[in-house]
């Protein structure tokens, strides 16, 4: 169990502290905001939290679509990621669920948000679902490259935690403005159960865009064409 | 001696840098402030430095709820403990002071903030009482679960001073809107000796909801349920 | 094939999400900006997640001036070098096309720039043609000693990719306001491409001061007057 | 020859793009801003790139008051005190004439700034000379007991560029305000040259202080009341 247990806790954090810098501390606060920048590192860096504190017990996918990845790319059995997943839904929903905890005990000014993902007409830059999709496909597609590639037995792995945390960053600041980033469906479920409406109405491309670019991750480290074979 | 002299200059540089960055640098300076999320990196990058810089001494604490933590997962004795604290305390007080006489010279504009945590009614973004112990409570948790984590034996302990100062500037990103963060008494308790009133009044939850959740993540550690247990 | 399709892969992503940050992000949008510094950032943590992806396949160049440092430094044979070079172009045209592709589908508020390099009025802080090739010059022979430096057999090179993607944010902080920092011809090419105009009659600046400085910054290392000779 | 060369272009990248954010990128510019969040990166992140760059040849001091710690510390002869000094003033003033030729072919808006430190009436927070003088020493103190101790025998050295950087970006964040933040003398003296006036008759601060809090730590350190007595 002490798998489950780190993946729970390590996508709980992620959520509660990812999302919570948007509705805590999103441009929406005024002077007191830390920026969709700040937001970016908020993602990022709990990643590297969790890495570094779970990472030696799970591997710390904390991500449905990095699981599938693995699992793809031969690195994972089948039960293991059932387990996983189902570790990860739990914890972004537990996360979530602190969270909007938090945001009740909030004097003024909640205006209900969660750090849903989302696009289209009123959704931040208003991208239209083909660039939602084509975001979502393509970050995850590096995203998982990254974490593929720096955990490859041939890399310098020790600095897994820190490339990826900071890979997330990266993308991030980028897409915020497009899908608010999600490459992580266990992370776009929480946050919308707590909403629901469009955020859940939307939910099925922040399924199937991160599984979609994962999948390719995977197909291309399981090929051998840019690391060797994985064995 | 070393290990509290160690201590003493830890927490003395986490309360003049991190509290520091609020008072001199933070939103009300105008367009020379660093933002909310240059005072989240102050306070993560100040445990970055002494992590490296006294960490092979002490090990770093420099947070009386790190201590309690270390104390319950049984690395740490209880008469180390007591030094550790009584060094953090003083540290805390200190740095607080040289930020008190840094800011007695300013010309004009200091209002009188020390950096010093609260909630409620006034305080940034007023959330009542049961969010700020929840928050102080789970982000004081999860900041014990990486820093037991990467310092545990089978973990990659190298980068434990990164990962812990980012962890805590992950927490600061979401958490200064809530409660300024504490999840370290010492780090409270400092400044507001120099301002009195409710920053005193309030010291309790900033005592009690950071041990709670040290203690919390200390029994988790010692239980072997995450990690192998604790020998 | 491996190491062309590694800098193909790598210098598509130092684009997307490089120029990305600059198109999507950048300060005209907004509220949501991630500013000059995410900006930065965003190109920097681009070079840090690269290096630990690909670096043990290719080395990361992804940018045909530090491929020329190291072929002036005799790390890398000419053969290589053109096979190199022809990838990251591939990788950066393509990386801008997916760029174009959606900012495309944004339903308003485009107004067509792609990241590209400039200088002169109209281009941000409208700095002169000298003082464009000046920063140029001396920022890629800057990065290029980093580069050759880190890597360099007695240096600590598992610490190359973040200190030269973070090397590459600190360019960036300085420099966007003077030609949005090349330092990369690939980079500077392929959204040229899809823009035209001054984009393109400004790109020889943007090939020729950054070959200038990687190929002193080569010769200082092929000399051994900073380190010892390369053999 | 090849340690001067090094501490030469180590000191020279740092008043480059640490002053150079500051000039080019500074809040003075507009929506093209890096922040005072920014222009604390550059300095840091410059620290950053010339430790793994320069750091295996000279050490990467680049800063006179490091020097002066390292050798009351017992770590440095006084001939290579001298010829390091004179280095590092040569590389600050060759930085800071870059940075001037840069400035030139500024079209409209350049004010004269070279990011020169000072204090009191007219000086962004408008401190007095007490608590520029009380900053200044406090915190090269700091900075030099992270130099000194992450670089101690019994410390994880390979960290060290990373550390010393981050740190120095901590102190900008809370200082700039105050100083400018110099903690270096050559720092302070070169661009100093370029504005005269004012920036001149205050340099005396910026070398008294620095050497002071530099010779304290370095004084801790010899003691071994801290780390082990230095050998």
């Amino acid at each position: 169990m002490r798998k489950p247990i780190a993946e729970f806790i390590g996508t709980f954090t992620l959520v509660l502290f990812g999302c919570g810098s948007a509705v805590i501390a999103g441009p929406q606060v005024g002077a007191t905001t830390v920026g969709v920048l700040g937001i970016a590192f908020a993602f990022g860096l709990a990643i590297v939290a969790m890495a570094y504190a779970i990472g030696p017990v799970s591997g710390c996918h904390v991500n449905p679509a990095v699981s599938l990845g693995a699992l793809i790319a031969g690195r994972m059995s089948v039960g293991d990621f059932v387990s996983y997943v189902v570790a990860q839904l739990a914890g972004a929903i537990v996360g979530a669920l602190v969270l909007f905890l938090i945001m009740k005990g909030k004097a003024s000014g909640w205006e209900g948000g969660m750090g849903t993902n989302g696009w289209g007409a009123g959704y931040l830059g208003e991208y239209n679902t083909v660039s939602a999709f084509l975001f979502e496909t393509v970050a995850t597609f590096i995203f998982l490259v990254v974490i593929l590639g720096v955990t490859h037995k041939i890399a310098l792995n020790h600095f897994a935690g820190l490339a990826i945390g900071l890979t997330l960053v990266m993308i991030h600041i980028v897409g915020i403005n497009v899908t608010g980033v999600s490459v992580n469906p266990a992370r776009s479920i929480g946050p919308a159960l707590f909403v629901g409406g469009q955020a859940v109405a939307q939910l099925w491309l922040f399924i199937i865009a991160p599984f979609l670019g994962a999948a390719l991750a995977g197909l291309l480290f399981r090929s051998g064409v840019l690391y060797g074979r994985e064995s």
